[in-house]
């Protein structure tokens, strides 16, 4: 009767592929020939799939989320990247600490020429991954180079901006001086996220892409429907698509938002202050460092300029909307811009365009984040339900991996254990009593055999055992070593671990 | 130089444990006395972890996210109840199969007496879990007792409804008919969430909730200070918290805007008909059910009654809402409305009253889902932040266990090959050649010794052994033989894996 309720199990493949983890069915397998399972069922190892994320479809208006391989193959990129060191000899230019930090590995060329200054920040920079000896957690060191002149009240703002945790934001966990470089450097402490591109380099590699369409345009000889195919994930017209760039403007607002009410400027709003992870997830990096650099100890009030940094964070937004609805960073230079609201007009919905020259012209009165909610409108709602998406694929992956740390951990014990008569002498590891057992188990586990001798391999087998190890220690405390010893003179093809 | 740059690492210990998780830290871990690390410095196993998900604390305004344990044992109960069930002897009511499904495992007592007909649908039903023999994923069963009647041009419905996928719907897959249970019975396929709960089951399981303050209201007894102090997830004076109110409300709009964008109505927003996953994922179940059930096929226009429909969802969306504010299933019984509606705006924000007030009350025109948005207003960044947090906590934890299930099977494979002695004379699986170099690869792997022979055990040292393992196999492949069988004439002790 059993069997036959499980009759159209049996009939499913024992072990499964599915994006490179394999899969194994307990119920019904053909182990079952060997050890029949007992009455009361219980779930052996992992069974089976749950259709709501395995059949989920990508859907057109939303930015798609990652597919299982692909998810895999960026975690183990992202674990390279994260693990990623140098070797000291050939960059002796790179010290061994600093401050708490060890294991620098630099994430942008050194810039050699000190007159190579950021264009954003006027001084030299440098950026690395480094370890910190306190947590043994990766953090991106920002260098500014040769500024030692730091104002303890400037601290103000840095203990302002350690508090900002959002999920679109870089968070700042530090800022220090040191001389490990050697010379005066100012070093801050953000969150490092491996394989993080900037919003520059993602789309706007190519200086050259989209810049013909408005030259062209400004000489008299725009072509509305050859707008530069230069290389890029662009759709039509190569341009980006539209819920992209909805996308991208629900999380810098939902940034700026957070900063604004913390009584923060952002004043990095720029394609090459901005990160983005996998497909289209944003964050806004190198925060808090302006409000060092550029603070003024002759200032009785340094919170004064905050509400005209505000606003200029939110025409920074508007630039690079602009920028993004242009697929071109040519389109926010001022003889391009009546061009490039053309462009938006012709390609995009009102809404977009709106919310662009909101930002971008004056108002008469202080612009808010908050304004820009209704434009966006019901777009959130495409947001979350496709992070809620996301959610649950992830959470389908993790959970075919969550038992498989604690099943390898337990064939490295037993491994370690067993098959050791090098030790022979020594009581504690050699092959009686207890460790007998366990070798016995070894080959109940791996050396199964078929009647006429044959070996007999089923995974399913190993996970089904592995999972009633756990019944298997219990039983071994409780039960009394006598009646153990009885079950371990049999021979090892009839031990059996029935729970 | 390189031990030196690479001191600080050593100081940390070789192995943590996080959240049930063993960690590795392969570099600089004692191993390194064994065999130096090569010149090109190539990350080992699982390395550093990222400060951004590691440290990240709850917010007081958002429902909080999983810990990683939370996380863990979430997903180990919900693959047991996956995995779940039931002895087919102890239940012979219980067919073995129902069309293309097998494995059925009650989900709810099946109703015995006749005239225990389901308030919401109006015929006896019972709830299965079960295994598609077609794609061997788990899926839920709705069965309606004794319905035979089904015009196919209901099918137009159920037709529309599997196409709707939504984060906060669950997706209907499949409606047919059988006689497998004894009698005729309609039976609808959803998909099926283990472990998911009723809001009715998680917010209202004690009928007296608050009911007292209602009841000593009407009788001109209220106490506005004290509304019942039953037992139940609730902050001051019995009530949830707001915040929670609002994540619920934002799901369900968003539930509510798909099904009436595209065309249909829901009809079962109702507490007994809203799962609820985790701590706060809400997905409308049995969606179209009732268009199957009250189908009238003397209707010309299937269609007609679909904007009069999708008016009652939103009151009863309203209703759900009222409920749970008032935290008792009282408050929206008709003669307590007024007290209802007093106890939100003691307690609650006006937005919130405002959308009670606007979804119950008639508005003199059609009311229209889009039109709460502007009472949710920012609380859509609240929710996106959560959601953003939630999927990089559940990746963090993903990118820990992704190896884990490859070095898994690698460990099986090896186990499967060596030591078998039993299978001395068959050259495919005797201990010579190729499988030789395998059991010295055991060894080494597993029974390192301290240099006074004392057993030295390093997980460290056996997770990037088994990394290396693909450059091994690259090596045993592009090497000739011969060099191979020199190498493996070497002691045990001194096989050396070195990439």
């Amino acid at each position: 009767m059993q069997q036959q309720a499980m009759g159209p199990a049996s009939t499913a493949p024992a072990m499964h592929d599915f994006g490179g983890t394999t899969y194994f069915y307990t119920a019904g397998s053909q182990h079952a020939r060997h050890s029949p399972l007992p009455a009361a069922l219980l779930p052996g190892g992992h069974l089976f799939h749950l259709p709501h994320t395995a059949l989920m479809k990508p859907k057109a208006n939303q930015p798609s989320f990652f597919m299982q391989d692909e998810l895999r193959l960026d975690t183990l990129r992202r674990q390279y990247l994260l693990a990623a060191q140098i070797d000291p000899v050939q960059h002796p230019d790179i010290p061994s600490e600093v401050d708490n930090y060890h294991t620098l590995y630099p994430l942008e060329p050194v810039p050699r020429d000190p007159k190579h200054r950021s264009s954003t920040f006027g001084f030299i920079t440098s950026c690395y991954k480094s370890i910190s000896a306190k947590d043994a957690m990766a953090y991106c060191l920002t260098r500014i180079h040769g500024f030692h002149m730091v104002n303890s009240k400037c601290m103000l703002f840095t203990d302002m901006w350690k508090k900002i945790q959002h999920s679109n934001i870089v968070q700042l966990r530090e800022v220090f001086t040191t001389k490990a470089f050697g010379e005066h450097s100012l070093v801050f402490v953000h969150d490092y996220h491996p394989g993080a591109e900037t919003l520059m380099a993602h789309h706007f590699n190519n200086p050259q892409q989209n810049k013909d369409f408005f030259e062209g345009a400004a000489a008299g000889k725009g072509n509305k429907t050859k707008p530069g195919m230069v290389n890029g994930p662009r759709q039509h017209a190569g341009l980006l698509p539209e819920s992209l760039i909805w996308c991208y403007v629900v999380q810098l607002s939902s940034a700026l938002r957070t900063i604004h009410a913390a009584g923060l400027a952002c004043r990095v709003m720029d394609p090459t202050k901005i990160l983005i992870t996998g497909k289209s997830r944003l964050r806004v990096n190198c925060v808090g460092i302006f409000d060092v650099l550029t603070f003024d100890v002759n200032q009785s009030n340094p919170m004064a300029l905050i509400p005209q940094f505000q606003q200029e964070d939110l025409l920074s937004l508007g630039k690079v909307v602009l920028a993004l609805a242009c697929n071109s960073v040519a389109g926010i230079q001022r003889e391009f811009l009546q061009k490039a609201m053309e462009l938006v007009t012709l390609n995009y919905s009102s809404d977009l365009k709106n919310l662009i020259l909101y930002l971008l012209t004056n108002q008469g009165r202080p612009k808010s984040v908050n304004d820009i909610m209704p434009m966006i409108g019901a777009r959130f709602y495409t947001q979350l339900d496709a992070a809620h998406m996301r959610c649950d694929v992830i959470e389908a992956e993790l959970a075919k991996e969550v038992e498989n740390g604690r099943l390898f951990r337990l064939l490295c014990k037993l491994g370690i254990i067993n098959d050791r008569p090098g030790l022979g002498l020594d009581s504690d590891w050699s092959e009686t009593g207890d460790r007998y057992l366990l070798k016995l188990f070894r080959d109940y586990l791996f050396h199964q055999v078929t009647e006429s001798g044959e070996p007999w391999i089923d995974m399913a087998h190993v996970v089904q055992c592995l999972n009633k190890v756990r019944l298997f220690v219990c039983l071994f405390v409780s039960l009394n070593n006598s009646l153990f010893m009885r079950s371990s003179n049999q021979p090892a093809s009839r031990f059996s671990l029935k729970s």
